[in-house]
């Protein structure tokens, strides 16, 4: 059977006080259509139809890469004008999924069993049960059959007693969609055509009503206000941390750790307070990540201890390194196994080969240093001369001192070693020693500069 | 009519276990009794009186720069005996609201509605409605009407079942105080004068009661340990977050979010968890503040980005300005449109122009930096001799080489080029190369130092 | 009286999905068994039994310290059975505490009361009233004395609304273990011998058995899972805050506080958001540290400043001392009263003199610094040839200019001043001036490299 998601993403989110369409705030670092668009495409749908209004050219953009059918909804007059505006695109086969935009937690699971559910049916929907159901639209049953839909304000004060409310996912047959959607009427307060009215109208059809309850509430909770959406945040990182700690994760406090992405574990990880994780990022077995560290879109293999305050980003870390505090691995840092790389010290663009160490108020662009190999403190690749940015190869076993420069392009051999404070301008060669130094002069009895008057 | 505002500020805090008297101590940054001092002028009081006592110099003086008047009680006999010592400079005409400096979140609506609820009556009191009332001094009322306040101890069953209690915030007229206060009594178990009396004079002279209730519980929270400090700390940065979540700024975790002072934002502005703001911060649109950055006493304009851990004093930054991760800028820091300020790089009263870069590990103090230039990894300024801090200017369009010492007063040229690792303590002329630099000399098969035997 | 303190530490874990054995799982940075342990020597017990089993020689090794009687049990065949290992090596005098090694938080307080809620009757348990008891075994009482314990499964409608529970931890003459263990029989449907049964062997032998509460509900809490023991460690450092906080200690934000180890304070210490305090540490009068600082094995005294995301590891810190932010102290690091260490600098196995100051990018690493020395920006000690380590002897009152490389060993005397950018390789005599410098060049119109064509 043929499976279409309909996605209603037109909505302006005027309460979010912001620039950017509702759909593109971001939940856990991605916009909350993608969230949705992500779940449609885990259920393998035939056909995703985002219908947009507001800000539409921006939303999609942020989209273009995904295949995604757009439908515009160029004035917005209800939720059941929006699937409306998908009728000309949808065939009269399969069943369409319908969600929004701003409700970006449903999950895979609570949709797989919508479709089934409704398959009987040919009409199901997501209910809620809720301790306190005030304002919402209230699923009235009659021996556990749907019977109707009713609104807050329309409710008697019996109905107002039911907890079970309508999340507004629907799964309905594609037929059904094409037979009901053109007879919506706007003759209500609000003058919108409303979803809602093809429950009645398949109860007028004589029809059952399937419906299903999602695992967790989140799941159906809509984003409209700043507010909102920092309570979502936290909902569904508490959730991704609690999927890890059931994986084996260590996490010191879940309350303090934001997964923007996905993250792969090995065995033992443990992830001090308040690690963000961004992107696609994967920790090896026994791998520690200390307080404060952001990752993001890196590879840490086994055994290696990040130190606090560590910032990476696209770096490949091997087994049994130890970084930190204070680090920086930005885009293109490759360290091989047992490398130490400890504070103040910043890698670009650089491999760096096995137990070789830069311990200290370093910066690594553009080089590759071999293996064995101790880069002193306070050492610099010269890597761009205004214009351009040129290699700096360091051998193994090559040994530089403390305050050097070494301007690229230019090699340091196997087993070569570098006076402190040099600056290197050409290539040294295996097992000799370079400097460039001074003789050191002294005045005796120095008279040190007084404080002047001013 | 004329408003006084007395504010109860005698007493020593003893469960604070601090040296500080306890309306010194600070709730988000400020003096729990500088609250209370800003809500005063907020209501444009024509009169502060702080009745001061413990540790009075010392608060005196955290205000010497505030229009109070102070007023002793050199013995703490109780909160009618408080405001007794401020008869002798209390006016017979207008109104008195009289509150307590270890309540610091009372806010100007709350007060505004208590005057005015007491323009009739002449007394009027804040109540607060609580769950479990247990230990207050609870609102006996008879058709509405106060009839006493009763403390707990000496409330009957039924009286305990009361949830309305008092706050001890009171709006009076200052004719009243001049003759009830006269006539407070210290004839009960503590031997102190209680200004709660009052309601029962006021009730005896035939006079209605007025109450209002704050919009917020924690206005009338008082703290008398360091754990309602924190808890109340909390619910104020609670409340500020949502004022700010209110007017638009996307903040990643309000529970991880301090604001100790003001905050002014323009559109899309988003806060990632664990910043710190303090003083006066204004942020312009679409500014971004990473991670665990410390802002104070800043102006960041439209379109800048900061990576995290990065560290804001005084300063003033353009728009479309990077900054970080882990950047310092100090007081006296200020960065024109597009400059670029990377990892571990320090700025201290300096000017830097339109799209100039300090990218790795550098120290500017004292300096000018024109637009376009670049400064190399690891140069420093060398402001100071010992005794006295001097210049250093750099023009436009100029490139400092790596490592490089700028010894002030020095200034470097437009378009002028500084070869790395050099010392430079004469001036370099527009577009010239300066550089300061030995011949690279080297030895071939050099023998590295031996592990020595200990 | 004799006490023995019996720990069933045999358990596996394997919901944690670990190869570490789960007592050896952290809580607050200790081992669970640890917590345990250390709770048996608070009560002063004359020998403390473990019972081990899986990863018993990793559980050994991690306590080689301690004074442990190691007691094996090779099958986990039930509590019972893990108890009935200890028999061969218990006496038959006093009285033995039975703990588990993943119930870490028990308290001394909570034994001491056990132990002499216990002495009159021969046994007794620790209990505790729950809201929701479902699941757990149920204390069914007659007239206050304590008839059965029920297991849920077993227990009747009635017995299942009781809400007094058996946590498992019991206070047994050791007599009465030698009489009633061997009698265990694991004729129940898991096939195991239960501890329980000896409270109706108790009951059956007419005894009374005797039962105290804990103080605090998490004290009998056990760990089997890493939602479970994230959420204990959360309780465990809310406990610990507040014992801080009621000692004076102004936490910014209890909830971000992390103490893992021991924390002596002096009065009106401040620690701002997110410290993490590890190990040994003591913190004098009036010190403040910033947010986000790691502070480990280390002594900071009175009104010394520590500015956000310093981080500290067995050091010494003077009075009045100035530090950070970004600053990093090592081992070995002591800082004398008034000394300033400034952002992204790093001291290891270095002392440093009354009032000396390090500012900015600097190394310090096996040094002597005399009192009142101005280190300049991007000093670095060069301590290591690639071999060995040396030291760097700095006098009083020297001033070290910036970017300068202090090439160990070597001494600078009093007084003495080394040039800005200086490779200093022999000594600097008092009050001399030592550079090491080139002449600065220039070429005029020098013409800077182009954009090369790719």
């Amino acid at each position: 059977m043929s499976t279409t998601v309909i996605i209603l993403a037109a909505g302006k989110g005027t309460r979010m006080r912001s620039s950017l369409p509702k759909v593109l705030q971001p939940l856990a670092g991605r916009p909350l259509l993608g969230h949705v668009i992500e779940t449609a495409q885990q259920l393998q749908a035939d056909n995703i139809i985002t219908i947009y209004g507001h800000g539409g050219e921006q939303v999609q953009q942020a989209f273009a890469h995904e295949t995604v059918q757009w439908v515009e909804q160029a004035e917005q007059l209800g939720t059941g004008h929006a699937v409306q505006m998908a009728l000309p695109v949808l065939g009269q086969d399969g069943v369409s999924i319908i969600l929004s935009g701003d409700v970006p937690c449903i999950s895979q699971a609570t949709l797989e069993q919508l479709v089934e559910a409704s398959q009987a049916t040919g009409i199901g929907l997501v209910t809620l049960t809720l301790p306190d159901a005030t304002g919402y639209g209230r699923i009235v049953r009659d021996n556990g059959q749907i019977q109707a839909i009713v609104e807050h304000k329309d409710a008697s004060e019996a109905q107002r007693q039911i907890q079970e409310i309508n999340t507004g996912i629907y799964c309905v047959s594609n037929a059904k969609l094409h037979q009901w959607l053109p007879k919506l009427s706007n003759d209500n307060a609000q003058g919108e055509y409303y979803l809602t009215d093809i429950v009645a109208m398949a109860i007028a059809d004589g029809m059952q009503v399937a419906s299903v309850q999602p695992e967790r509430a989140f799941e159906v909770e809509g984003v409209n206000d700043r507010m909102q959406l920092a309570a979502l945040e936290r909902e569904f990182q508490s959730f991704q941390a609690k999927q890890l700690m059931q994986q084996g994760v260590h996490l010191i406090d879940p309350s303090r750790f934001d997964l923007r992405g996905s993250l792969k574990v090995g065995q033992d990880v443990r992830i001090d307070i308040n690690v963000i994780i961004e992107g696609e990022v994967e920790l090896g077995d026994r791998v520690e990540i200390g307080a404060g560290c952001v990752i993001k879109n890196s590879k840490i293999a086994a055994g290696t201890k990040v130190q606090p305050y560590s910032v990476f980003e696209n770096a490949i870390v091997g087994e049994d390194v130890q970084i930190g505090p204070f680090a920086r691995l930005r885009p293109g840092a490759v360290l091989a196994n047992e490398v130490h790389i400890g504070n103040f010290v910043e890698v670009k663009n650089t491999q760096i080969g096995v137990g070789s160490k830069a311990n200290h108020f370093t910066y690594l662009g553009d080089a590759e240093v071999g293996a064995g190999s101790n880069i002193g403190a306070g050492t610099i690749t010269c890597n761009y001369d205004g214009a351009n940015k040129f290699k700096t190869i360091i051998g193994d076993a090559a040994f530089i001192g403390s305050n050097s420069s070494l301007v690229a392009p230019v090699t340091i051999g196997n087993g070569a070693t570098v006076g402190a404070g040099s600056v290197i301008t050409r290539d040294v060669a295996d097992h000799s020693l370079a400097f460039e130094r001074s003789k050191q002069l002294s005045k005796d009895n120095y008279q040190r500069p007084q404080k002047l008057k001013k």
